[in-house]
């Protein structure tokens, strides 16, 4: 009861606080974020008179629950289909972004004297905007339906992918010390394996899930299952090794393509309100003015190089990637400032323990300021762009136009983009279905290491236990498997009718096309195999053994064929339909 | 870090088996309430095979957000505006009930042979229906707008009151050890004068404040507005000394008044239903199961008298207020359980360490036992209604409606209706003022107890400091004496008007009437004062030092008196405003 008592409190003094500061902020027209990091700071142990919070712990575990509802409320606004909209875009100006700001970051670190790790987190810290901010900045201003808006949110998704992967880089970076190529490769290509079978196989069971609750019609049900499904992914993407961060951030995406879409924005936007409020206030509970006293100069620095950096890096990445100089200057100052990201790349960092303590603080200074600015540069953009037109020469200026309309003729019309798209389609279910493939075999040899002592209770000896769990993944994956060869074998087809023409080849036209159409595909699978039996190399049997498995396997294959095929088109139209359903209204 | 991961495991185990088991429960129509105790059962420590729960202190941490929020919601739903239509019926009927099942419970409690504070606190367990399983179980029967539930909710609301009433009692008793009327009275007088005065400042202060955040049209900012002002009104009662319960009730009340209370109900719904999840878990947690072994006879015998002591009290008491028979039967058969409040009441004499470890697990079982059975209750109403009446001899059936009919004819009407509304809006003003000046005198008497050091560094001695503090006091009730002072002559004036009649007094009916209407109020003031001397004993001046006080208050009344009637008009018209304002729409 006492326990409790003083948790009341806790809450009492920072949602109290929070209330007069956050309505004092929005009276002066700054973001509500910056009120409860002052909030924060104000209610903090570094504030005299004295430390208005008694149990610092429980408030920072409730702030994860906002990383959780922030991060999940994210992957809700994400979709596929508004990202391939203005994809060229995003991806160049963001990749521009993040590149420049990771090597600002870190030389920046490096010339101040700090240690490699802080430096690289620095990097980090600066590469990713904040999506919270510009959201509520364009909205203040009124600007959210203009089509730069569009590409900035394009920007926006594509920055939280890389944003996760960059998260699970720097942890295996700092766990292993310096940055290894080919691990950073390896942790690369595992998360999107994970990510990718997690997103199909979310969005084959959660959205029919939700669909079934929200029938019931009771809020309660919905937001309990909502909260289960939510809290259950999280913890088997932290058991795997993965931040809570990107489990949340995938739900919320899978989630998103539920019919209850809109019902599930309803019920969460308060517990995503409530614990956000929380999150951003026990960032500032931990802002020490001291280390910012300290700091100035570096944080002075910093924040210009942020503003600087990021104008330069996106609106340049916009206007390579075919945007006009208004539109392209727009997008570079609304992504201007950092946020929420480095907030959770610095608490990474102290939490890994391989950042030094002035990092957090620094992150936090730097955000605020960025944030202050948002609104004013964003103002700021469109005479900045004609100031810039006027001093420019004509010559020049034209020279800029004509880039653009040489890029936008450069699109393939036609049969060319007809056959492009055909290509494209194949390929990414080609990829889809390596993915289960490869999946499936991480999962049985992972399931051998970790159920080591339960299978020797079996008295299975080894080379017996690897042929049968090796065994039982190729047969699982064998509709996968019929599934890539099938395309393989269109796309080979489709190919061949392409590059070999009749003026080169003659007579040959039609059998060289049938060798290519074979080859292809069969060269293909051997490559699959290997890649497979370096995916299983934990359980992959002796080569007799392996030999009769194989031949096990072909004689399914042969006796089964169009039951696989069958199986696995049931699956793809399942898949289809939740892609091609149109969006609830 | 490995604790945040713990507690998100438990939240994740603890959604995913709710949302499971809700699911199914409400398959099979039973209350979802039901669903979250079994949940709690499932991972709780004492179902086997092993304990799913890490922290279960920060989970029950939880849960007690979870009272906050269900109470902030009843408090919500609670409208006085409603209560006035049903009153009567309302208030004979949960009397009748509160003080049968009282005395049924302690009863059977000292026919088991428990002690006496167990004993006790049964009878309170037993006293008070579930408002939630009642409003769940009308909605699921599409039953909620029939004459009946409105009388049900009626009955809920005074149940609510005397039910709060009840806790400050029972904490009382517990801490003195025995039951002291002259302490229960105290206690309850304290509670009216606390509850009569923050509701009237609270509604004259945080629904205008709320109405200014609301016109933001921000719904993070109003959100985190009503969460400070809701846990900073809780910890103000908590440090008062009453329960939490009663400080989200009736801040949930006070919110109810204000303009934005739609969009009160829509912030705060999610935040309900996922902390009264994890509080009724939390309830489930706690349940040993060995106890409901051990007590199964007790609880079968509770249980019956749950049922049958209800349906008779409500119902009679409904009956004898004026309701005809088959809404009686409707009555007692819908209020038959009992729910949240004897958890809570079980936990009070749990936490005060007055009650035996049984008493929990037999409250939720009889709850569990007594919510299962209200639907089936309630759809039974009408066919044993029918069977009884078909049983009865036709005179015994004619003589019930006769006496329906004879209430019915006693309502004051005309006139005389007129007349004695007047009275009572006049009596009703005179309490309203009263409170305000007891309360000063209180909080000031309080003040000088606590700022004791404080005082003394200001070297004031005893009697300078106490004549201060008494006139400060004094000063402060000038305007709502005033206004007692004006109504009082009103009433006498009124009075002297009705009783002396010319018939019977003549000539002298004038200078009576005037006689009476200046000795009532004059006599009454002196009953005032000696009333508010018995408040501010703690710094009640010498009588000389008494008297200058006095004679300097008189002096402040002849020069300002039109100035107070001033202010306290101004005052009374703010509320009038709260309570006449037509309700959002």
């Amino acid at each position: 009861m006492p326990h409790t008592i003083g948790f009341i409190q806790d809450l009492a003094v920072i949602m109290l606080i929070a209330g007069i500061v956050t309505v004092i902020f929005h009276r002066f027209k700054q973001p509500v974020v910056l009120g409860y990091i002052v909030t924060g700071v104000i209610i903090g142990p570094y504030t005299p008179p004295f430390e208005l919070i008694h149990d610092e712990a429980t408030i920072s575990t409730l702030g994860e629950l906002g990383v959780i509802f922030l991060m999940f409320w994210l992957g809700l606004e994400f979709s596929l289909r508004k990202l391939a909209r203005v994809g060229t875009t995003a991806i160049v100006a963001a990749l521009a972004e993040i590149i420049l700001m990771l090597w600002l970051g870190y030389e920046i670190g490096r010339s101040f004297g700090w240690k490699t790790m802080d430096a690289l987190f620095l990097g980090a810290m600066l590469a990713i905007s904040s999506t919270t901010i510009i959201v509520k900045a364009l909205d203040e201003l009124g600007l959210k339906r203009e089509r730069f808006a569009q590409v900035v949110f394009g920007i926006l998704i594509v920055e939280d992918i890389l944003a996760i992967a960059m998260i699970a880089l720097l942890s295996g970076v700092a766990s292993s010390g310096a940055v290894e190529t080919t691990h950073a490769f390896t942790t690369l290509a595992r998360l999107l394996l994970f990510m990718t079978v997690s997103l199909i196989i979310g969005l084959m069971t959660v959205p029919r899930l939700l669909h079934t609750v929200a029938r019931f019609r009771r809020d309660e049900i919905l937001l309990v299952t909502i909260l289960g499904v939510c809290f259950g992914f999280c913890l088997l993407v932290v058991k795997l090794g993965y931040s809570i961060a990107l489990g949340a951030f995938l739900i919320g995406a899978i989630m998103a393509e539920s019919r209850a879409r809109h019902a599930i924005e309803r019920l969460m936007v308060s517990l995503r309100d409530m614990f956000s409020a929380i999150f951003f206030i026990a960032i500032g509970l931990m802002l020490d003015w001291h280390v910012l006293v300290d700091y100035a100069g570096p944080i002075a620095i910093i924040t210009a190089v942020v503003v600087f950096g990021k104008i330069l890096s996106c609106g340049l990445g916009a206007f390579t990637a075919g945007q006009d100089g208004r539109t392209s200057m727009r997008i570079g100052m609304s992504l201007a400032q950092i946020g929420e990201f480095s907030f959770i790349i610095a608490s990474l960092g102290q939490s890994l323990r391989v950042t030094s303590g002035f990092l957090y603080p620094i992150a936090v200074a730097v955000s605020a300021l960025t944030t202050f600015f948002t609104p004013y540069l964003i103002r700021a953009a469109d005479p900045l762009t004609r100031r810039i037109a006027t001093a420019l020469s004509p010559a020049l200026v034209s020279l800029f136009s004509s880039y653009t309309q040489w890029l936008s003729s450069l699109q393939p019309s036609g049969d060319r983009a007809a056959v492009l798209k055909l290509i494209r389609n194949i390929l990414t279910q080609i990829a889809i279905n390596l993915a289960f493939v490869a999946a499936i075999f991480v999962s049985v040899t992972y399931f051998a290491k970790y159920a080591h002592s339960w299978l020797i209770t079996w008295t299975l000896r080894p080379p017996v236990r690897s042929v049968l769990l090796w065994s039982a993944a190729l047969a699982i994956s064998l509709p996968f498997l019929v599934a890539v060869y099938r395309k393989l074998k269109s796309l080979a087809l489709l190919l061949a009718e392409i590059s070999v023409q009749p003026a080169a080849t003659g007579k040959f036209t039609a059998s060289i096309r049938r060798a290519l159409a074979e080859l292809v595909p069969a060269t293909a699978m051997i490559g699959i195999f290997l890649m497979v039996a370096a995916l299983s190399s934990g359980i992959l049997p002796p080569v007799e053994l392996l030999i009769i498995a194989l031949s096990c396997a072909a004689l399914l294959l042969l006796v089964l064929w169009r039951w696989f095929v069958r199986i696995h088109a049931k699956l793809q139209i399942a898949l289809r339909e939740i892609f091609e359903r149109p969006p609830e209204t």
